[in-house]
């Protein structure tokens, strides 16, 4: 079997997120392996290194995929990118080693949040921005991130039940700004689900004054999910690479 | 009647371009003169600088309405994006001169044709830019461009009939690359009828190599719609400045 790996761009507006869920669902995970599998005459399997949301998008997902035919990435990309639909991308595809898995072999993923802070909506960037016209202080969101950086339980910046731990790495989390857009980039070893979407929300929170950034420390030590901001909602998130 | 001035934004996917075609199309100016008489409880019309065609995009579209009120523009301008649709702002209002015209007065303006140019698609881009996979030569292209600069007879490089004169002033046409995005940027004094697609299409043609740079002559000579490119898609266009 000769294994490859990809690099996945979508708009995740209208999928119910990357993970396949029964047939009927419009997945990002679904529409690879049903294209791919009709483009090779074979039943393909895609591993991918994250599981994106319902309306997050990527710009660099990974993914990996095994046939038995050898493939000429030069010819099969374009031919592939042909036929998937224009909101779901192959942007890379290379040989990789029989061992490599997408998710297992992950080492870091950095996920960009991305808010546009205006009063003047963002008509071009509205499916890739959350709108919020009240305006941020920065400078409270930038020292609240710091709190959040290196190894912490996490459990509080969390939604969903699970007996793994919730212990992950935070490597970093900076903060820029681009005209009236904010943006947050997150890189880490992991992020539990939801974790980027509410640490925006707390961040969000902080920056907008409702909330203090010492706040962030109860969070950390009390795992309470209660205790934590809003859920920033799934379009202004990204998934912009995987490093391996 | 005070006399105000907008700069408009919009995705022009769903409308049927900028004018108002009676009461059932879907338009920008029936969108912002029915949002605006609500708003302000009068019969508010609505002057265009330009009449951008269904599917084209503008990020500095220019207009003026007159109303009775004196309006606040710092508390008018959020309550009116708050109520038009996301696909459609008004980034600026100013109060204007009594006599302001967005359209008699515009002196110049600026369109942006994008085209991406890559096996690649591009999934965010994909609204607002033509996508071609073959590649082109932009050095040919610029060649050509230059035939275009100054003022010409473009009856050639426009559909449609009309007894007015065909004769504009072209004052720049630049071509830039961004990663794998060409952009084709038109500034002149006003433009016929598809005129900035067709000479799109004409020179992606001679971009793709099946057409010489020379045979701009024989479009501007004749007048021949006939001997001039394709009308390029109006996805990629967008209507970035109007000067006054």
């Amino acid at each position: 079997m000769n294994n490859y790996k990809m690099t996945v761009q979508y708009d995740g507006t209208r999928y119910s997120g990357w993970q396949k869920q029964g047939n009927t669902e419009n997945t990002i995970q679904g529409r690879l392996e049903q294209t791919l599998s009709a483009l090779l005459g074979e039943d393909i399997q895609v591993i991918g290194a994250g599981r994106t949301d319902a309306g997050v998008h990527a710009k660099g997902q990974a993914a990996n995929f095994k046939t038995e035919q050898r493939l000429a990435p030069e010819e099969f990309l374009p031919a592939l990118n042909q036929i998937l639909p224009g909101d779901l991308g192959v942007s890379r595809l290379v040989p990789a080693s029989p061992r490599f898995h997408a998710r297992l072999n992950a080492k870091q993923k950095t996920y960009r949040y991305t808010i546009h802070n205006s009063v003047i909506p963002d008509v071009f960037g509205r499916r890739y921005a959350y709108q919020l016209p009240d305006p941020l202080d920065t400078t409270d969101m930038e020292q609240a991130a710091h709190l959040l950086l290196g190894t912490h339980d996490f459990k509080g910046f969390s939604t969903g039940h699970t007996r793994k731990s919730t212990v992950r790495h935070l490597a970093s989390l900076e903060l820029s700004k681009t005209g009236s857009d904010v943006c947050l980039t997150y890189t880490g070893n992991g992020f539990l689900y939801n974790m980027v979407r509410i640490l925006t929300g707390t961040l969000v929170e902080i920056g907008l004054g409702t909330r203090k950034a010492e706040s962030i420390l109860e969070v950390l030590d009390t795992g309470d999910r209660q205790k934590a901001g809003f859920t920033a909602p799934p379009q202004g998130l990204c998934l912009m690479e995987v490093i391996y």
